[in-house]
């Protein structure tokens, strides 16, 4: 069974951007492949390192958001970042192998230092991909889902092992090289419409939403405003429900957008559809969230396994790389 | 008794220079302190992690030299730092709260990358004084015994922790704000009159030198050019030897110096009483480290249990410090 490297910044819950672009997919996998669930607790710290209760409430938030879309803690390793000190350890050694100017050139990271408004970042900020390759390679990982934007960093991180694997591997593999395995789905657009659904951008229906406040997320969406009377004809290519019944209501979705087009159906129904449907995605995840709110501890007990089952590897895998450095004595 | 943390990147053996610089003072502060050296391999990477051999060399030459002047294994600490995780994670915390703009202004940064020729700095040197930071408050060091070189190193590590204490310690200090212990002692001038005695630069007498490498050494030392014959008056301002009289020889350096201006000692003779001089300090030496390259498995030993008691406290550190970040479950 290949391994799987995935997870979740932890800070704060998960949407249904993430489910569609990432979780649905995990789902999925879990039966193919050994998947492992970082909840990365320190990449949090990168942002958010003034905000420390965000990113301890965050651990339970994403651990329980993963937990309660159906993946199964006796098939998948849910584990927190902060717990491997080989991560760290790995951080450290590869960060001999990439230049400064390789980070300070890397795309994502100019994008979202930009996103965050920094123009002096910090240290732990610019090694982000450093850091990240750490969490790949600490269980010799050979996947890592992510979405194209994420590409850059992965091609960095098989740098640096292609690099570390030249230096001191003798002819031989010491680290895997992690292929990425790219998610087609499209970015799921915000409540708003404008830009991407976003923890930060107050656009986003959470997982762990309940019936109302989807019902009321979704009525104040934006259509077509050109659309006043339910006599006008629709344009659902400006829609932004109509996006969201591709995204969640496929089956229906051309003979939506046609009522709408022929103005045979209203935005109001249009919009009451859509709520059923998302409802009815959510409805087997709040009852396991339901459980696993009601038995946190049982959170915290996989957690630590996990933790403890991601250490031992990683522990291993340290002086695995540690003696082909010939670090050791 | 307040704990020191000193030691030296095993990048090779040590010489006369880190002698007078550092490692006797270091046999004086035993008695007075809680003394901590650390065998800083991972630093070593910095420059020289395309040659692990050197470093994994350098370990047991570093351990030995420190050993040979004196250090008494009874009440000082000596360790690996690769061995200490704790290291890894605190440069990992505290790399968040340095800017990437701070480092690159450092002096100490900036005068140590053009002295290797860097242009393009690796991401690991960039961040020296962050990783040296760990090194000195995992085990809440109190003082540092620095050249005034190293100043800014210091200096940047204590506006780090200053920031960790303000966002973290709720008014509490969680690390302690370590201070520097200036050593006043000049830098030793190369054998070679030019530049200061360095492991690179060809120009040191090693602590563990022969008595034949030492004469030798000496006598190929650059004196006063302009002293042709035995009856020219010589210019000791302007002699290596004589920088060496007064730091090895303090009781008739100025005889020395008025005899050398009177013509009435020669540089051969002169030379003599130095290498004299020289090889009675490295006599002691001599005999330890004889023991201990004989009894190889006992620095091993050393450095093992060293490591295991710094590992404790470490790891003691890391809780604290997680605790006091809300970064734990």
């Amino acid at each position: 069974m290949k391994r799987i490297l995935t997870g979740d910044r932890t800070t704060g819950k998960l949407h249904l951007g993430h489910y569609v672009g990432s979780l649905q997919n995990r789902v999925k996998l879990q039966d193919e492949y050994d998947t492992f669930i970082i909840l990365a607790d320190i990449q949090a710290l990168t942002t958010h390192f003034e905000q420390p209760e965000l990113i301890n409430k965050g651990i339970y938030d994403v651990a329980i958001d993963n937990l309660s879309v159906g993946l199964d803690p006796n098939k998948v390793t849910i584990f927190l970042q902060s717990k491997i000190s080989a991560i760290a350890e790995l951080t450290v050694f590869y960060s001999m192998l990439v230049s400064v100017n390789s980070l300070r050139h890397n795309p994502t990271i100019k994008t979202e230092a930009k996103q965050y408004g920094y123009d002096d970042l910090s240290y732990g900020f610019l090694g982000y991909p450093v850091s990240q390759t750490a969490d790949i390679t600490f269980c010799n990982a050979d996947l890592v889902p992510v979405g194209e934007d994420q590409i850059p960093h992965i091609e960095l991180g098989r740098k640096i092992v292609r690099r570390f694997n030249d230096l001191y591997g003798n002819g031989r593999v010491i680290i895997k090289e992690p292929q990425a395995l790219i998610s087609e789905t499209p970015r799921l657009i915000g409540m708003d419409g404008n830009s991407k659904m976003g923890k930060s951008l107050g656009n986003a229906i959470y997982l762990s939403d309940t019936v109302e406040e989807v019902n009321k997320k979704v009525k104040s969406a934006v259509t077509d405003k050109n659309r006043i009377s339910v006599k006008d004809k629709g344009n659902p290519e400006i829609c932004t429900i109509s996006k969201y019944h591709k995204a969640f209501n496929h089956e229906e979705y051309n003979n939506i957008c046609e009522m709408c087009k022929n103005a045979s159906i209203g935005c109001v129904a249009c919009k009451n559809d859509l709520s059923k449907k998302i409802n009815q995605l959510l409805e087997p995840f709040r009852e396991r969230r339901a459980y696993y709110e009601e038995n946190i501890k049982e959170v915290r007990d996989i957690i630590l396994t996990g933790s403890q089952k991601a250490n031992m590897i990683g522990n291993e895998t340290v002086d695995v790389i540690k003696k082909a450095m010939s670090i050791h004595i």
